[in-house]
């Protein structure tokens, strides 16, 4: 998550410069085109690129609202899983009924901790980092089981159950208290899931391949247009249209898949933390982590 | 599913080459229709192909915002049955008192392989494949009854529903546990049933007809404007165009039917054997059938 | 609700030809006025019609949106209902505990039934049609009460209840069991307000009188515009711009009213049909009615 | 509500007189202002009133798109409490125990009552009318105590509660009745927080005001322009671009405080007499009030 | 919230001269570089500020859009804590059984008043003011301990559910109620955790800055093409279409993030002052606070 609403000349110019360097390429192509062959048979009517430009606008627009959707569901689900991580710890902690056997405060404390390991590896997942920071919050036993998973968090979440079981089989949850604790599971598999569906759904290909495409047909004819008016001039004003139609564009490519490691992501690092902190924070546990710092002031992983 | 977002021109070329076909006929019938007779009485003014095509850009985006909404509604609907199908089985695996008859552990079992069968019934019945797979994983007897039923895929939740009364009468289950696991049977029923009205519910018919009329209509007043300043090259300029538009048309309309059989539909094969792998690995089932792969490293089905 | 998405032409002619007659009287009028009259004083600016045609495509975009969703609500508020249909069969055959009284297999059976009453009776009611098939579904003394209520459906939920109250005084059902089928009954109760708040409310009357006042403003403005260059001909293309802008408006109309019974609506019939069919064979019932055959294979009522 | 999509010429004028008369005056001093002063310096380019133009219908466009959300919410917010008042009558009706003493029936009853109260003190405060009709179904007591609270029917909500406590420590419901009527309760308690959020929430006043500020801009400059080309038919034809463009926005500020008591408006009126006549029914109550009256058959309050 | 909509026209100037000098001096510059240097080698086509000026209206439309999403979700966040806290009160005043220990209407009371302590916090949280007037409704000891707290409301809904745990185990509340309590603490920590969620999740920076940007390049090139055909006056039409844009973007973004402390913003002070004086009524407690005056009648924080 990019931190600052403000970039330097140079920001810019590092982030684009391939892509600039593309347009002026193909608006220099399309200017000797135009001038050494195309202008001397026709002359491009400009009604041709203002249709396909408001067109293109739209399709644009209809791409960049599926990727902030997806976007803000991905942050939808990671706000989810913090409110029911606090739920999930606030449940455990105090409505155990911790006189009926000496072991039930070390249940609950442990499927605090197991929660922690669950975020974690969930994050992993989503990530494909194979990052094995979760296996701290487990047993040496569980930590081995859970290895074995297609579905680490999934493995994760049928030993919860286990546990919740087993303090439910003591005694020191009544079905009242082991329903809402069992809601909060099943919402976690259900947080699980909806985010490995935005990873794993791939955004219509042919949406983006063709838009992608009519942007460099419209940048090619508006420079056709422009070369007939304005000389090699319209490789700077066909660069100026082409940049804002391109960048646009990539805008909303850039934050489609909202789970990957990059600075325009969401800041899973940051709230998995902020999350460890509450719930470590709850067990009186000392001392506790620091929060995630930005990446150079700048944007937060 | 697709899985890349680049298509080689050969491929573009193969996917549209009737569309392009149709566009070059009619713009050269309209090139001709123009030269021969209409531009000898009149000269098409700029303005109407200018209002017409963005009123279009309105249009198309309309119907794809629509086609869009359907295809995710129903990659929802699969993501869901996803989380119920772990929810269900954790459930079972664990909150059944296997205490209380020796049957118990084989009754949370057979739902569970026959939640799987629920999964690829459901499958057959969205693509009207017809497919059998599924009565694998009933019994015989099972499997004979719930063929001669309308619905197969409900026919295999009112059996899932008569072993929880089951479980609950032999003690197994409580009250509690029952109503979650009920309410997952119910949230199945109400996937099922979510899917099935997104299959069964054609587009209107009339949004999607009068605007591909509406699209040919455009390419024709195009190509006669054009015809005007260009001569026969508005055969390629009035191809260009309609081929932007008639594209983003077919866009929307290729995932329109999310269920349907083809590399565009949503993958349910690939999405329903995750579940049955997760599934049997949470059984313990040995050996585990091996992950749906792409079709020639391009699709999911 | 329409199946095919070709029209012939004769079709199109069918359906639009007092629209298509009432453009070409206006187109034909306009250019008159403009060629005796407006032309010798004035030139419309082209700049006038591209303006107000944007705008419009805008307004008629909006009323076309709200409509999709109103005719998608009332799909999906009956694609619930036949959900809930399945789940209160379901549950009522499958955890009603029969030992408690040799009644309660004719309640759960009539509760059933009763209910195909009720969403036969919901139908009528959104149709205004008075059809009485629901009383087959009744006792005479059901019948007989419930037709001198104001509202059918919602005194055949009351009977429900009645009755519901009846299996767990009998012992039939526990509390747990009563909260979902009352849950359901709610549902039901709640489905039936939204379908009757969508068939009740009326989409705010001077958005559609307007956009249609302006469609007809920009047909006239548009034909004068035209006319000064293209004489008569202006009547031609006046027309086929008119006949865009006015079709897309009909298109958002004739779904606006999702429980009419004409073919752009939703198919109540068959919809309710398929449910009939589906609880009378979960109660075992012989024989079966048919499904609803589309009209002329043209659509489903 | 208005009730029927035809105006006559007569009532479209008595509706927009002022404006219409607002934009003759402006285009017409526009019109001097420019063939006495602008045109001698300068030709305004068309280009410029065609993108503003654009845009506004945009920013229009999203004003209306809000406020119709805002209106159908406020439709939504009282279609549930509708249903949640059959479901609360058929609740306390039918599922409790009478047996357990003689003045359970008469809570039960005056519970209804009191609902219906909860309707019309709510309606009041929407719409800050300070009617007293409410007071009639509550008794006297209890319409003393709640005129001075600074909610009233949050008041009546906490009698309700008191209530149905009673009922329960009367043994009349258990705890899972219990449950099913306090969700009611509950979901009345968020109905009528739902209604106030929208009625207390101004939409942002700056989006309003500029828009209609970037109105008066764009007739003004488009009188400009076509006043160099149409002289005085400027004002007849900058009157027609502006009357559709302040009229779309007009329609959506009337619906933007769908709580008011205009025609316009949300017909509470006539909602909260349909659940009071649907309630008295099911208590037998006679005679019955009668349903409202369109005003003039034109509109429903 | 503002309340009134209409602004005088000093207010506009000292809410936009910055904006306007800003615009007015780019135009400026781009007015005498087109004059003294651009203009003798080429002439600005017109359809190149046609095409970016539909554009950009789009795009400006979409971040006005996704802002008022945000503005209008912290709105409904506010407005269900209203509705929750209602509930929270009315449930503990009415269904404590006040037999069972004389300590219970004391805790249910200091459940209440750390309610609004909750609410204080919540706002101070978002709003980042460090403001102490929660503690006035906390025990000096729990003061004291949530201080040093990373999340302080988070730490108040830990002391909440301690304390229905006590009311559980007094007698106080059964399981059933129990779980319509702690459902409302489950709801209050979503609402914390959504409004968290707008507070802390910048809105994609690379929108806003390239939006900005392209307004910036949209004002020059318009203001060369203006230039050209009406000199100097380009200066002053550059400015108002300039401006049309610029205001445009910044209402949007006035509103992106609700929960600060300026006109624009939700009235949190005002929403939690109405939701303390119905608690406090509630607990018949005297004297109530006065609710928050609009800040010179202008707006409501």
């Amino acid at each position: 998550m990019l931190l600052r609403d403000k970039l330097s000349l140079v920001e810019v110019f590092r982030i684009t410069w391939k892509l600039d360097f593309m347009i002026i390429l193909v608006c220099s192509l399309a200017y000797f085109a135009d001038t050494y062959w195309l202008k001397r048979h026709i002359s491009i009517p400009v009604s041709v690129t203002g249709v396909l430009g408001t067109a293109l606008a739209f399709f644009i627009g209809f791409n960049n609202n599926q990727a902030y959707d997806r976007w803000w569901e991905g942050r939808k689900i990671w706000g989810a899983i913090v409110n029911d991580s606090r739920s999930w710890a606030r449940n455990l902690l105090n409505y155990c009924d911790n006189g009926k056997a000496g072991e039930v405060p070390h249940i609950a404390r442990r499927m605090i901790f197991r929660h922690i390991a669950f975020l974690h590896a969930l994050k992993a997942n989503l990530r494909k980092t194979g990052d094995l920071y979760y296996e701290g919050y487990l047993s040496k036993k569980e930590a081995e089981d859970v290895s074995n998973s297609h579905n680490i968090p999934n493995a994760i979440l049928n030993i919860q159950a286990a546990d919740l079981q087993q303090l439910r089989e003591l005694g020191a949850v009544d079905g009242f208290c082991f329903r809402d604790l069992n809601a909060l599971l099943t919402q976690q598999c259900d947080h699980m899931g909806a985010a490995e569906r935005i990873r794993n759904t791939v955004f219509p290909p042919s949406y983006l391949f063709f838009t992608r495409v009519f942007i460099w047909f419209f940048v090619i004819l508006n420079t056709f247009m422009l070369a007939e008016s304005i000389g090699y001039w319209s490789v700077v004003f066909g660069w100026a249209v082409g940049f804002v139609f391109h960048v646009t564009h990539q805008n909303g490519i850039s934050i489609m898949n909202p789970f990957e490691q990059n600075p325009m992501s969401l800041p899973l690092d940051s709230i998995s933390r902020t999350i460890e902190i509450n719930l470590l924070e709850m067990l009186g546990h000392q001392p506790l982590p620091s929060p995630v710092e930005p990446v150079g002031k700048h944007y937060l992983l």
